[in-house]
């Protein structure tokens, strides 16, 4: 089976928001072993939106909407694809019901216009439930074909994709023969080009295939295969899997959407050990993505985010003489801090960031992009220095990144040279 | 002028990579008055890739390409460019330089393999200098036809859209007379329902559009205008935007890209107030917005990511005793922990967050989504209960955004109940 898929709002087209929720399909219909050969962007125009949705049908076995559900006038989606298929819309009462509760919770007195339209459905078809927004979405079939509209708030989207929308095509397509497999191997420390040379033999081949993708401080590797069955997909991908990790060595840190912080929180539950974060210029990410892991608080206590010279004094004990000399920005101050959130937090690792963000604040000799991170255990205490590229945002970023790829180095490879005690 | 923006990559097809380059060459192409009608996607597929630029080449005066630029085998986008255009690739003599240069400072004894042809600019046309990593961009010209590719990491693409393609095509489009602006207003506090209720005869006009977007815990407003020459799109928006503001009233909190947090930094430096934060369920990420923002340093020093009642008790002297009997998530300890935050930090204001973000924790009492913000100040501490709905990052951005948004009317109307001390 083909599928499209097409995203709605004008601010989509211009570029106001982020489309995140077009990535969430996509990857749904791969798991499926559906195929996609065109995504598209279209404004809330009834008509270019009609067209689109009539060239899509014409293309493909299933055409995937999203955004345009809501309640207001231009959210047009699902009257516009009923249009189209010339399939009559209907009202779901279990739905009106819901709404009409909702309301009464909310202390409404009347409901504003249009509200209830959330809760049409087709009339050939079926609805979505949506148990954490207020739009139904919808399943509309017609010869063969079938069109499917879903939110645009990707916490309504994502839990109606898997727990609906994948159930439904899983049983559609499982009459067919192929499946597409990806499996995607994540690597730190080490470069794009290196990760190719090693491993540009297995990207000749077409089945599985191999490609290399450059991210914010990390490669992906990527195989992929095509079978009759999920079991010859993953038997195909399988060795390919094995060659490269014994090609790369301990620089796979992790597979599909396993995280950099995902792998330091299981290393960390693997090893019965605890870490404790000091943020200056990464200013809380690295607590950030290491509570975004669930059950983290396993091994994960404290972060403190110390912005000023008082707060790494005060918090951190860090001496006001090392800040005075060498400036918070330095190998001296990222090991201190280090060192003082292990010690306030009573952990077994201490990881320091302190750097320029910018876009002021730099200077000949520091400019903006130098980071210093820090990471102190009970045998000894190291810095590091970096020099990143980019904006205020991008120079964190890089920053947690390096922090978090230097404790879980640490966690793999404690007797590498990067851990004896820095002079 | 009319383009079209075709971003390159299966892993983009396939959703293993959210593409936020597409939305930035949208905006930039819109800033410069030049409209858009389509976006798409294609994989890394020489022949698909071809065939989607001939169409757009015959739709379009601009085709921006985004992505395949790089070293490797399958970055093909420059090379077929070139080809559909008929258009020879040149090597650029002073960038073959910079990378020789660069391959020197790595120590580097040989090149991988195609590194060389990230240096390739078109015959007719020009590179596009990228001081942030190792490919050119180009701008191929034939026949009052462009053809534009620039890389894929967003930190690459960004600075070289800004000072190369805008200035570029700001100067090929100034002969003509159509310029779109547009203005968003951004709304906390007030549901996309009720907005729209309030302006929705302002809806009905079509130059300026008004058009409401549901945002995670926020409604934008966006105002779009087209007129000869930017000061009459801007004489077009802006009693539009007078009027919405007086129905609408604080909550509008900012336009265009202001973010949340960036209006909170603004008043607390208009006010010359600091604030602390406290969070456990948010991880971390209100500190992180907060240091987002240039210059936040002159108002907030210090952020506790407290995730276990032991650094609760430590660092935000929450006593055990209020732990034992109310729970980490309570109202009790988010007051305390805004007023522990505050005397530690020596700040203004304190504000904090305690909950539960799944996916485990939960009760039937306090289920996931289960969130307790507390604001304190000199005057007094309050706390309020939230029940989100979503997943863990979900309900860690919406208490973020919460706690932000509560800071923001504390900074506006100090006076209102919500901030009469809680009993």
């Amino acid at each position: 089976m083909i599928a499209e898929v097409i995203s709605v709002g004008t601010e989509l087209l211009l570029g106001q928001t982020i489309d995140t929720d077009a990535a969430a399909v996509a990857q749904a219909l791969s798991r499926q072993g559906i195929s996609i050969y065109h995504r598209s962007t279209v404004g809330d125009n009834e008509d270019r939106l009609a067209a689109d949705l009539r060239q899509a049908l014409e293309r493909a076995d299933i055409v995937i909407t999203i955004g345009g559900l809501g309640p207001t006038m231009d959210d047009l989606t699902k009257e516009t694809l009923a249009r189209v298929l010339d399939i009559p819309l209907v009202t779901d009462p279990a739905h009106v019901e819901r709404l009409t509760e909702m309301g009464k919770r909310r202390g409404w007195d009347k409901f504003p216009e249009h509200f209830m339209k959330q809760a049409d459905v087709p009339a050939s078809g079926r609805g979505i439930p949506n148990n954490n927004g207020t739009a139904l979405g919808a399943i509309f079939e017609k010869g063969g074909k079938y069109g499917v509209c879903l939110p645009g708030p990707p916490n309504e989207l994502i839990p109606m994709l898997e727990e609906t929308v994948e159930p439904f095509f899983a049983e559609k397509t499982s009459g067919e023969k192929a499946v597409i497999k990806s499996l995607v191997l994540r690597i730190i420390g080490m470069g794009e080009s290196t990760v190719e040379e090693r491993v540009k033999d297995l990207m000749a081949d077409s089945n599985p295939t191999v490609a290399p993708y450059a991210k914010t401080g990390e490669v992906h590797l990527r195989v992929t295969a095509r079978a009759a069955t999920d079991e010859d997909a993953m038997a195909l991908i399988a060795p390919r899997e094995a060659a490269i990790r014994e090609r790369l060595g301990d620089v796979v840190y992790g597979i599909d959407s396993e995280t950099l912080e995902f792998a330091v929180v299981s290393l960390l539950q693997q090893a019965s050990r605890t870490v404790a974060c000091a943020e200056s210029c990464s200013g809380g990410l690295i607590s950030k993505r290491i509570t975004d892991i669930p059950d983290s608080s396993r091994v994960f206590g404290l972060g403190i985010v110390s912005y000023s010279n008082e707060s790494k004094e005060k918090f951190l004990s860090v001496d006001s003489r090392l800040l005075a000399e060498h400036g918070a920005v330095s190998h001296e101050v990222a090991r201190a801090m280090a060192e003082g959130v292990r010690a306030a937090a009573g952990s077994d690792i201490g990881v320091s960031v302190t750097g320029i963000a910018g876009p002021g604040g730099g200077s000949e000799k520091k400019p903006v992009g130098t980071v210093y991170l820090g990471l102190a255990w009970d045998g000894g205490v190291i810095s590091q220095h970096h020099q990143f590229l980019g904006r205020r945002q991008d120079v964190s970023q890089r920053a947690a990144q390096a922090a978090l790829a230097l404790v879980r180095r640490f966690l793999i490879a404690p007797d590498e040279p990067t851990f004896r005690q820095s002079p």
